[in-house]
């Protein structure tokens, strides 16, 4: 693992017109950011318009983009159509150039913060930035609350449905180094998602995953607990948990549809009677505690690894506060070099 | 869809030794289940000294086995060894013999229930009673709640980890029979388990199953209603969801470590300190209401389908009043003949 140090200042660029509010949104969410973060500048994408109100902001730059890609935009349109999207031109930011004599030039921007559709994001990151070498397929990233108030970082959640048992093995790499700098963990412990004790134990492949990944871990690439299984997620029992895409999708959006349940059940049952709304008021504060702390948009930001340059992308439907916390986690992911540490996780020659 | 009658008297044969609990929790269940069932009939399967206080219960049969599959007993010893285990004897009584001229005679149990480990209760199953014609795999089948007070029975949840398309339309089949036994509807709708708008739409054997499914669909074998979400569980869009049995596994249980986890959460919230303890007090009546409603044991009882004979999994750490709920699934499964509804079911010639 890179020890790199922190940089001490972060530029983020950010797609003003992403996700289902646009600029209503983004921008309160970047204003905020900025006041918290007094080091931190921004490159904001997108139209003339939009952008008005922002081109007085400290260590801010206006970018302007004639185009967006609407959420419901099939990926060939984003792709091959919209060729001056704010979503392409904030990615574009986040690309290294190289100078007239071949020497590489920094990008204009750490890391690049969007709310747009996930299929327009991830394909028009890939084709823009490409992928690091020893990379066959970008991974999305999300961090899932845990028991003991700490996180588990999940990937893949979805970019890759079929995966083998290497590209297990570089979701693996590529968690441990998110978890390592937007944690600060030195050696983040790796445990890949399979079924328990019930009638046959995984398929061949997670089975040849599993392989590979404790020797990795012999290698001493990476810090692997062995199987766990879904409950684990919550149970914070590893630092990172690896699965296929389709399988990470399904957990997500099973998970987001049980707790949207339970949430409306608690409603109910508070407003179920004139008694249960007395009872209500008097458990507000002890309700609004919990909500606080299940609260989703706290974990809003997930990363796509695997790219020659960081992307954060949030909840298309995320409010203000729940963009600003992507806007920081890709700020902590960027100030604690994770581009350099994906780089160097996988130059280690992978076993196996 | 068969439109048999309803059975007056449902015989149901009980592994009285399995489970965390063995005959603690399992006896007092099925006395409970007796009285809540006159017409019911019970046959316990136990060692004699674990059967000595049911010896005179009405509707009962005693029937000694002299071994015990361990919870974690390997399979190969369930399978191999241990050939007087109530587990096995448990379920030799749901199968049906022949007679020395060879007629059929019909088994000594309608249903058989078991909170024994799931690996050993489904190979014995499978060895003992042997698969329905038609039938590549058995598969298990749970109900998981909905927004709406309703159910979602969602299969496979972890007898199959690698399943093709064919599997997944016999799921289907299967899951749809399941529904219209317990729950009496007609033609309940199915749902195939994918993942959404993300970068790629599943894998090329879910798309496989899409096309089966809706070519039964047409030819009337059952009702297809396209792909759903894991979210979609928890909202019941349909009353079927299909899956293979590594993302069913997983989806359970990521479920219940969330489930777990926000529970503890609750009750930490509430303890917090002295003004939350005495809003807990308030709220009492509200929280318990809502506890009663996302009770799991209520939704306790796995089908394993695809056999020739009906047999019922309890949640291994069940107690007295989940292990009833089991009781009562297989009895109304029984009831309302689900074995010739699957026999039915499948015995329409598969399309595709």
């Amino acid at each position: 693992m890179s020890s790199a140090q922190p940089l001490d200042t972060v530029r983020l660029s950010v797609d003003v017109m992403g996700g289902d509010h646009g600029p209503s949104v983004t921008l309160p969410a970047c204003r905020s950011f900025l006041d918290r973060h007094p080091k931190a500048e921004l490159i904001l994408v997108g139209t003339e318009s939009a952008l008005a109100s922002a081109r007085a902001w400290p260590r801010t730059t206006c970018v302007v983009a004639t185009e967006v890609v609407l959420m419901d935009d099939p990926v060939e349109v984003a792709l091959r159509k919209k060729r001056d999207s704010s979503l392409r031109v904030a990615i574009a930011q986040v690309k290294s150039a190289s100078a007239e004599d071949g020497s590489p030039q920094p990008a204009a921007a750490h890391a690049c913060v969007s709310a747009g559709n996930t299929g327009a994001l991830m394909a028009v990151a890939r084709y823009v930035l490409k992928t690091l070498d020893g990379i066959d397929r970008p991974a999305i990233a999300t961090v899932m609350p845990t028991q003991t108030d700490g996180f588990t970082t999940v990937l893949d959640l979805g970019a890759n449905v079929d995966c083998s048992a290497e590209h297990l093995l570089q979701f693996a790499l590529m968690g441990s180094a998110l978890v390592t700098a937007t944690q600060g963990k030195a050696q983040p412990t790796v445990g890949l998602l399979n079924i328990g004790e019930e009638a046959i134990k995984g398929s061949e492949v997670i089975k040849e995953a599993a392989e590979r990944l404790r020797a990795a871990h012999a290698a001493g690439q990476l810090n692997f607990h062995g199987n766990v299984e879904g409950n684990d997620i919550y149970k914070g029992t590893t630092d990172v948990v690896v699965c296929d895409g389709f399988v990470g999708n399904v957990l997500l959006k099973t998970s987001e549809g049980l707790a949207a349940m339970l949430s409306q059940f608690i409603k109910q049952e508070f407003t179920r009677n004139l008694y249960s709304k007395l009872a209500a008021l008097i458990a507000l504060p002890v309700l609004q505690h919990f909500k606080r702390r299940v609260d989703h948009r706290r974990y809003n930001g997930a990363a796509l690894l695997g790219l020659r340059g960081l992307v954060f992308k949030s909840h298309g439907s995320a409010d203000a506060y729940a963009f600003e916390h992507a806007l920081r986690r890709a700020h902590d992911a960027a100030r604690n070099q994770l581009l350099q540490r994906l780089e160097a996780g996988i130059a280690v020659p992978s076993a196996g």
